[in-house]
């Protein structure tokens, strides 16, 4: 029996690590006080759905419905929801953003870590402790980043729903849910990237990429762009990398190439990547002096970043980002916004499409391969 | 046979590692173009003066004349010295300051990591590639870290030579040549700690307690004193410390009391110790969200600094501090007006006292006991 309020629809489950997704039709609760249901128009995939699904990721509990990259609409709302309402299109973030008095992350102009529900978010459940998902057989399907958008309908909390411009196609605004977002942010954000400085970006995907849009866009006079895979070379040329380097063509370390190219090292270094060697190298390429080398890939769990701490003493800094600092409910809008005036073009981080909730699994797989930088399905 | 111009005196001679100081009389060869030969009035002892003469430092080199952390009074200038003249009272500096428009170190307010002689300081040597000091019988001796000021003159750089009035007292005075600079720098400039944040400081010598000092200065709202030995503990409450930790009483790491103590860290933190295990756990005891943690200390030879690279992307900075970012020829004399101004008190971190260069090796000694924080030969 269908719990009161429920709304019957599909969704993509994860039963197990490395387990391929099964659709199945499942009830999706009533949104609770401060909670929010959405109907998915559109989920773009990223690296973290097949990291989790993958197992590597420690907070991972299964079932889950994955998804965190989506646009949708407002269906209903708690009690209590007052900054949206039914209708509205929304971007759910995996960072809320509470503005409350007391939150000192949320009144900090330093962070946009906002701890209100990360607790439950972590555990897969909504801030009551309680899953809004339940198979037709009536057991519980955890939440996933506090987003789960690999169904039809979902709910998030009120502090994790940025609303959006009803202007903004949300088949393409729903890439600033994550990695796009997060390379914008790395060096618009947390970086603060100034004109004439120069920039380094290991990992050519959608959030490397974007990293080197956002230094292009900063007018940063040199930008390193650095992958083994010269297929994405072109495409970050477009956005305006001055020189692509490939590691393996040089007998040096990449580091040393760097510092001989700038003489003293780079202004602002980004590993994109999630591997904790380049994230050296990105530090030990740093300018002597004023160097900041931004962490913004995830690392595999219990991995560790290391240096001799000479190089911080002789003047670089090693700092990391979370979804390119950005506050979700104040920032979101603002690129979207950015977007939609034209000055922050998006749609090119779009390589493959898909149609209905079915193809996920597809979708996943087409992420997997060297050419896909976003692949967005419709619902 | 003297060199021409050069005058005898005596100085204390590292003729190798481990070895003890030898007094000898030497010959200081004239000041040459942009050099500047001073008498050396008073020396403070520093452990990076011990830590060279143990044979850690793989830049040491041997026979050298060690000491960096001086007063001294201009005895002659070579040709085309013109910031200082005969009978200026100057601190000399391991870090120059070059001031030339091309010098985009000393252009940049990001940093005082000035290059400009770095590499013939490095090898012992003056900007001309030759020693000014020989032995009485003609055999040179390496200078070191641009000062070698266990002499009774030396010569040092014009670009290494801050002017400061003549007021204050040399034997004090000397004291802002290394170590409680540093430890005011890291907090007032490097990391510019602002009223009413949280401060640790790791290693309650010289270093850390001048940090704890600026912290107060400042006025930090808690300032944590970490140290093994809690004989260090009344002086770090004097000078401001709210805490004082042992972490031999904890069964945690300290990292964890600190986020403990504070909920989510503390928004400053120091390692004066030079262990890169402290460097760790100063970096882990950091905020969330923008905590800072500053590497102050030197560490071994191939010691490296590790953490989990998740610290950094949930908001915590990694950087570290040379002279604690002091412009040296602009900032140490604006230290020595604010202390003539009784803004910035630093008698207090001489606890001992030694007359003439022979007490060189004694008061090297009192330094090695855990009591010392600061020895002053006068000469």
């Amino acid at each position: 029996m269908a719990p009161e309020g429920a709304i019957k629809c599909k969704a993509a489950i994860a039963y197990a690590a490395n387990e391929p997704l099964k659709i199945e039709e499942i009830y999706v609760g009533a949104p609770k006080a401060g909670e929010v249901r959405v109907k998915v128009v559109a989920n773009a995939l990223c690296h973290t759905d097949i990291y989790t699904l993958s197992g590597q990721d420690a907070e991972g509990k299964f079932p889950c419905i994955l998804g965190h990259e989506a646009g949708a609409i407002v269906e209903s709302v708690g009690e209590g929801v007052t900054s949206v309402k039914v209708g509205d299109h929304v971007i759910p973030c995996y960072t809320p953003q509470c503005n409350e008095d007391d939150c000192i992350f949320c009144q900090s102009p330093k962070t946009n870590l906002c701890p209100k529900i990360r607790s439950t978010q972590g555990q897969g459940v909504m801030p009551d402790g309680t899953s809004r998902f339940t198979t037709l057989d009536g057991k519980p399907i955890y939440h996933f980043m506090g987003c789960s958008t690999f169904s039809e309908y979902t709910v998030v909390a009120e502090i994790s729903c940025a609303k959006i411009v009803e202007e903004a196609p949300l088949e393409v605004a729903c890439l600033l849910g994550c990695g796009v977002s997060t390379g914008f942010g790395a060096v618009m954000r947390t970086c603060k990237v100034e004109e004439g400085s120069t920039v380094a970006v290991w990992g050519l995907g959608a959030v490397g990429l974007a990293a080197i849009q956002a230094a292009a866009l900063n007018k940063a006079s040199r930008i390193f762009a650095i992958d083994m895979n010269e297929g994405k070379f072109e495409h970050a040329k477009k956005l305006g990398a001055t020189e692509c380097l490939n590691p393996k063509d040089f007998d040096e370390p990449i580091e040393k190439v760097l510092v001989e190219k700038t003489k003293w090292g780079v202004d602002y270094t980004f590993d994109a990547t999630g591997s904790v060697k380049v994230m050296r190298s990105a530090l030990e390429a740093a300018h002597r002096g004023w160097g900041v080398s931004c962490v913004v890939g995830v690392a595999p769990a219990g991995a560790e970043i290391s240096t001799r701490p000479f190089q911080l003493v002789t003047g670089r800094q090693w700092k990391g980002t979370a979804f390119g600092g950005w506050k979700s409910r104040t920032d979101v809008p603002m690129l979207v916004d950015k977007w939609q005036a034209g000055d922050l073009p998006i749609e090119h981080y779009i390589t493959h499409k898909f149609k209905g909730i079915e193809t996920t699994a597809e979708a996943l797989d087409a992420l997997h391969s060297g050419g896909c930088l976003r692949a967005v399905v419709e619902y």
